[in-house]
């Protein structure tokens, strides 16, 4: 049995959080109509559109990613309108039953979990509407569920091309990860949350809108009071919020986007590549198959098939000897997959450990030999340098 | 000017947070499916339904206060249905606000700004309804606006009386304050925030629902995702969540729930109801005004006139010189009243404390004399014995 309380937490979210984060996150509460807290509404504010890449919009809501997702949907959609959705997983899974709810015609594009969404199916489906039927295309840009990245950046050049639809992009496990430029790549609503490459724990998400998103604000019919972002931009003019917001979070978001501005975006995009890059060759020399195909691994999430072992199994085994918590396969994937989860506040230390810890156990099992585990250490080595 | 970080909180919110419960925020998050998440939601769940006095399921969101009066009306309505609200202040027009937005038919039962909502009102409207085409009667019981206190007791037996209406409460800043037995007085929906009598920060919310409630649920018609109650009931019966949760606010929660367990309900409601009689009275040993009846007043807020002078002057002066923050008015009150919160983590001591604080200021503008102010602790004393 391991000592409690010396949890590793490499699950995609809730991530680690920095020890500054939690002083922040400690501190007495102050007045959230205060000029002090106006004053972190502006430099948070200021940071997030920094780390979006944008001089868009970004807001800040009290809730999880899923309410900010469908934020983007129902403040820029109206009912009956036709979009795209795709779907590879549980996420895509999500986006969908949120369009439906809201009354949307979807048209899906899916594609098998562990591979990545087709932007070609994107560009036939946009190039042949030519009535400008399609509103919006909806998809998760790191399919949290099975650790695939989908090509967000070709598909969002063909959303560009067709003119009038939306980009309503997921990006809950790629923002703080990978290189997501908002401006760039013409995204309209992006929309993450805190306990993920934030760094931060769960509570807060974030939602980033263009012009065109706020244009299109102007025409959705579908009602909402605590998610109208209209309500949350008017606030965000005077540095302040329509309802209360979760100031403590705010405290701790304000501590680590300093700290990414520290790092700086290459540096924080090539450490999260260099870990997906370890985990995946050393995973490979240990003759575990990953889930995903290899050419869209996401930066934050390997998913890694366990064959005839029970992943249930073999994650509690880690967690019971090691205090390592990993990802458990979703739905269908229960017990044939488990997920490392290797974004936010990762270093190297904790990649090496994670594979030593699958190493231990599979050695233990006489599943790899000593060599092996070795060698999946100097596999992980290389790409550590 | 003050010395910084030592600060006073004596706003409706956010209150006063006490250590272990800040310590308890800033713990390491742990996985939010893991078993021990699961214990802190079944023992958060137990606690949050003995506060309520009820056998209801309570729910826990991620979101303000308004988010969960939202969920209350959007997960039992119907668009076209007609429903009475009771407005006599800031948070009473919201929940027309809210109505309105999702198409309900609104019938407006008001009451001047400071004073009580008059139950017969309700009585007889709920009573010419026949064809009991009202589905519900929504309400604020302590209006945070004003200071006033809202008699639910005997609204909510009208309510009853007519069989079919739902009521759906904002208990924001009376629960954990006073009595708010939610089964004996047959309360279907009853809406809370962490950042008042619960003693956290900011972000979570909590509903209480009845069978009824439940019931109305099952023909509700409008749409709803993040907020759909169902989901959270059903996560609930596995002690789990539809969406990542605020994990480190349910440390904070779980603490604060057991301080309060300790501490017991009627000592709880008997510290308010000392608090709100000796600032009350204090504050007219000190000429000042009240702004509500006096029959009414809310067990958390007392409003203040100031009559010629500014009360945001006055407000800042506090501010600056003994760094206790105070609560102006809110839309055509503001400059003419203030508002001390004084709920939640409050003792004696800071009840004579910002009444020294007011009385100082006075003294100083020559507003009254010693004897007065001596007085008015006198007249405090008496009510904290």
């Amino acid at each position: 049995m391991a000592i409690q309380q010396k949890l590793s937490l490499m699950i995609p979210g809730p991530t680690p959080v920095p020890e500054k984060v939690l002083h922040a996150l400690s501190k007495h509460p102050i007045g959230h109509r205060s000029k002090e807290f106006q004053a972190l509404v502006e430099s948070t504010t200021k940071n997030l559109q920094w780390l979006h890449q944008t001089q868009n919009d970004v807001l800040t809501i009290t809730g999880s990613g899923t309410a900010a997702m469908e934020a983007g949907i129902i403040n820029t959609l109206s009912k009956g309108d036709k979009v795209i959705c795709g779907e590879n997983g549980k996420f895509g899974e999500r986006w969908v039953k949120v369009a439906e709810e809201f009354g949307l015609e979807v048209i899906k594009i899916n594609s098998q979990w562990g591979t990545p969404l087709n932007p070609e199916k994107f560009k036939e489906l946009l190039e042949q509407d030519k009535q400008k039927e399609i509103k919006a295309v909806i998809l998760t840009h790191s399919e949290t569920s099975t650790g695939v990245i989908n090509d967000l950046k070709t598909i969002s050049s063909y959303i560009s091309e067709h003119k009038t639809a939306l980009s309503i992009v997921d990006c809950v496990t790629s923002l703080g990860a990978c290189n997501v430029p908002v401006d760039e790549w013409n995204l309209d609503i992006v929309a993450s949350g805190s306990q993920k490459g934030y760094m931060i724990p769960p509570g807060l998400s974030f939602i980033s809108m263009s012009q065109k998103a706020w244009e299109a604000a102007e025409n959705s019919n579908l009602p909402k009071f605590y998610l109208n972002l209209k309500s949350y931009r008017k606030s965000l003019r005077s540095n302040s919020n329509p309802y209360t917001p979760a100031v403590n979070l705010v405290f701790a978001l304000d501590e680590s986007l300093k700290m990414m501005r520290e790092e700086g975006l290459e540096n924080i995009f090539l450490r999260h590549t260099k870990h997906k890059l370890a985990i995946s060759n050393a995973a490979k020399a240990l003759n575990l198959e990953l889930f995903a195909s290899e050419k869209c691994l996401s930066p934050s999430i390997t998913a890694i098939k366990t064959g005839e072992m029970d992943a249930e199994i073999f994650r509690k085994t880690i967690k019971n000897k090691f205090d390592i918590l990993l990802a458990g396969g979703q739905d269908h994937l229960k017990g044939k997959i488990f997920r490392i989860g290797h974004l936010g506040y990762i270093n190297d230390r904790d990649i090496i450990t994670v594979l030593t810890a699958i190493s231990n156990i599979l050695l233990g099992m006489g599943k790899v030999t000593a060599q092996q585990a070795g060698e999946a250490l100097l596999v992980a080595n290389k790409y550590l340098e």
